[in-house]
């Protein structure tokens, strides 16, 4: 977190120059008052487009997967924004952003404190700048986020159950602990770590879940048979491309909300880079996996495009105010050709990810980080690498103790039959399309 | 409405303070101009998500029908939200927030009037602190929500005009008669009894009109035959879900807009507390549907849990404000179980009700506004006891009426023919998925 | 643009009442920090409404045409939002709103100029009073607008990589050079021409290109056979409603934010009748459409009566904020009648338009050109008629200059074989829906 331009320094001279009346606020108090109620609605605003972000993953991962594992996918996704909110309230936001017992380990308590008080606000000249209740709220729809990006990759061969149960961890440990490193103010942000809104922090961690959870659980059945990789098409593409969309506005406000502030001038500016420098992000990923994949398969896939468009996002997030429009689609260009090459490169080597979570959000993660040390004069190479090694160490060892411990307990994956037949009826008893008849 | 701490008290100083120069606006003024557009600005977005809950109804009832009734029910829910606001600019505005002739009758006038003016603002000290039209556009998508109801309880039998001309009366009519008596300061504001921002004056209403529509219409052939009761299934989960997410994201929207004021620390925080607490209540509401459809189906059905998120929802929106994010959680909890249980008994004692709307506003809506007696210390049982009372008595009373004439004049229900075809093609000549083979 | 009441006016008074200490802004400082930051939030939020129309045209075609032909649809759909954003960022901005070389000939430059300093902003007094970022943010969403239009014109029919090319030129030239004629301050703007946010500038610009498209590009086989005309039905009605649910939630920011400012009580309430408008035009649109195919076909026809909502939109869109809103749903009624006009006279003459693309934005955008001049006392019938006079044949010629050029280059239309296979495995190498069976 940046330091801030904030509206004490602004206001210092009001207060001083217009006294205040006998119990009546002065033009500094009431100036606080405004700039504390523009920056809070910001916040706000910026979290309903995060939470809408749950409805992007949700529909993205409904369109990719088949039509008989769609219901069970979707259920996840509803079901883990739910956990997500209730372990991050109860435990999880206490933690990243608590009193810690040292840099490395995190405090813990539980449940919310109440709100500032306007005694407190106004004494602390603004300091205090907006609501800890709005922050909570964009700091929840964040953790949902990250445990979003896991149902993916472990899709239509997982356990309903099990995976809830891994996102009940999750969010309310694994990742509150990593990010308490970073943006709690632990030692990934003492070593200089830059990661503006969680190309690291959110997308990489979920990516490390994804992909412990993945390799415990094994690929599809028939993914991978006499040698061949074999393409399992998404269902229904109108709704993957409405999950992209989606998740494209939404980042609007997980990105643009990262800045934390919009009261002053300077802030204002900073928040509309960072929006244009997302979406060019985006844009740039989007048509570079395109023409690639014309180029590379002869098709203009549209799976891949929309790839590319979330890399660019992915790529960006880990900062998207210091670069220019066109670095910011350079690097989103580049994410969208890793990206591509990774989807290649993971199914060749029979890591079996069914919407290229892993690409996406793990690989093209990296590639986020490590930009920032080219596009952030404060930004260190070696600081962005030892942030990528822990973070992926962490999240990856610890889920995979996780998933181990409930796979030993209650198993993972659904039986043969059950995948033959779609998890849809064994696990949730319905269809998503019933009356649909199958090709 | 609250009494709102205006801009007015904590200007007062800077009024008194700074000399206004010849013609010039004071640094008071300028103050009331910023906070004004802050609110209007806070108005207009809250309203913006209210109007996407259209889309949210209509993609949640056009998922948990039949294909072949998916087209009417889409026309239904678009042709509602363009009659409520029709219907409310032209008398509904002026009857619910117009002068009253008693608490009890409200007055009639027609069309808007004209905004206020800058000086009538001025003069009010910031008293008058938001655009009238921008309140407008805010009330106006409530009372397409309240219609929105209605649509899923009696889909898949009931003609589209005779639903329509029952639009234009509860939308014009008896939403806001019952509008007025709580929130244009009629009796049952007097009465002490609370309502935030509506799970009675909105969810209980559009419920208890559509109960009345519902028992007027009977079921729908084939779902209660031979003493067994048919599970007739959504065709379209994923748009279901979609809905919901819609929904979800509005009701931010729907609660924290019913704040009605966001400009100073107070009210920032009033605001930050509500988005968190609408969103807990949904979360809450989920998680407790589908442990529970799990515990007691054996399956974790995902209609259930959207069900809940629902119920969540209308459970927390009669009080949003005082309740902590735990107690939140809870009412959105004991809403998620209320659902299931309530579509199970509602379906068994045969009024068949294709979305479970009675249940989810109906039902639900209720116990959300009971809940208010224990989670705002000026709520009183009896108070909410009777505003039930006589939400329901007044408006399935009405609705009964006017779905008798109209039933009478032209009837309510298709043919038993075109029923068993499918509405889509006799009600609108167009088929939902014309491509796609039926199992 | 209109001329904007401006801050400074507001804190003329008090830049000179309070005195500024050494080194720290003084009140007038701190309310022009606070009303830049309104003003910005007020463009970003319009912004990323308008981006999300991407995803309303999306899904309304996607919606509208044949299954197998829905890959590719979406594929151009999202590929041209991204190139326009990348060729407005390269050039496009520039050209619109760069410095001309005359009121006809736009100047030419590279790459967007950095924000506003604190310094120039606070010298400006204000005037300079919104983060050229964010416009830039606002204003590129705009031209993808246009852009999207085109694309369901020629859908079904043509080839990928040759539309994706005209949208390289259209976004990059063909919008901005017409964009400066007006907004940019050349001669339309000289001459009286009123167009508040577009009816002419974005959406008959898109209708011409796209009428110039289809012109060249020849019907839909089986479309026009045997001298009658076949409907051709949209494979997925619920995508079509949603898009346009997105289209009229994103309108207002459209609409809303083409006001340009909200910082003070009457941009504020300019912005809040804007809002008002932009509905109730929808719904005068869409009950027109709806009773009109009911009289006329017999049957409810949902999608003219989304087409009517879009019409309505479309036809407010020139003049949003002058009318009273009885007098919008008055011009948004009769553009909903008209598009059902249009729509049944354009397939008479046996232009194909698979989704009414040139009857909503174009004819409904000459309507809502004319209905200024009787809405805005500024208004004049000949300027408007020179203005859609010099749109038109600016945008018809140079495009159909450009679409011939493609043609004669690489073609415009895919071949029969894999127009009758359907244009997504031909280009795209996808299926929308692999697992439905087809009837």
């Amino acid at each position: 977190m940046r330091t801030k331009i904030t509206i004490a320094t602004l206001i210092l001279a009001s207060l001083a120059a217009v006294p205040a009346f006998a119990g009546e606020p002065s033009v500094g108090e009431t100036l606080i008052n405004l700039a504390y109620s523009i920056d809070t609605f910001y916040f706000l605003m910026s979290g309903a487009l995060v939470m809408w972000m749950a409805a992007g993953f949700s529909m993205l991962e409904a369109g990719l997967v088949r039509g008989k594992n769609t219901v069970e996918i979707l259920t996840k996704n509803v079901a883990l924004y739910s956990i997500a909110c209730i372990m991050y309230m109860f435990v999880g936001y206490n933690i990243m952003y608590g009193e810690g017992l040292s840099s490395f380990i995190p405090g813990l308590s539980f449940w919310l404190d109440a709100d500032n008080t306007v005694d407190a606000v106004l004494k602390s000249g603004g300091e205090t700048y907006y609501s800890s209740m709005a922050d909570f709220f964009f700091q929840v729809v964040f953790v949902a986020t990250a445990m979003s990006i896991v149902s993916g990759a472990v899709a239509e061969r997982m356990k309903l159950w099990s995976f809830l149960i891994f996102a009940v961890v999750l969010t309310g440990f694994i990742y509150p602990v990593e990010g308490y490193w970073k943006w709690g103010g632990g030692f990934l942000d003492g070593l200089g770590f830059l990661d503006f809104a969680g190309s690291g922090v959110v997308h990489l961690c979920g990516a490390s879940a994804a992909l412990a959870g993945a390799l415990l659980l094994g690929a599809r059945k028939g993914k991978y048979e006499n040698g061949k990789v074999k393409a399992i098409p998404g269902s229904n593409l109108p709704l993957a491309t409405l999950g992209t969309f989606i998740l494209w506005m939404g980042w609007f406000g997980f990105n643009g909300g990262s800045e934390l502030k919009i009261s002053n001038i300077l802030e204002a500016n900073a928040v509309s880079m960072i929006f244009v420098n997302t979406n060019m992000a985006a844009a740039g990923g989007l048509v570079a996996a395109l023409l690639l994949s014309q180029l590379w398969f002869g098709k203009a896939d549209l799976t891949m495009a929309l790839n590319g468009a979330l890399a660019g996002l992915v790529a960006i997030t880990a900062e998207p105010l210091t670069p220019t429009a066109m670095v910011a689609t350079l690097i989103g260009t580049i994410g969208g050709l890793l990206v591509v090459a990774s989807i290649v490169f993971i199914d060749k080597a029979r890591l079996d990810d069914p919407v290229g979570a892993i690409s996406v959000h793990g690989v093209v993660g990296i590639w986020g980080l490590i930009a920032v040390a080219f596009t952030n004069p404060e930004g260190s190479l070696i600081a962005q690498l030892t942030g990528i090694g822990v973070i992926f160490a962490w999240v990856f060892g610890s889920s995979l103790v996780v998933w181990s411990i409930i796979k030993a307990v209650m198993g993972i994956r659904v039986s043969e039959e059950e995948e033959l037949e779609g998890v849809d009826i064994s696990e949730c008893g319905l269809e998503a399309y019933p009356e649909f008849s199958k090709k």
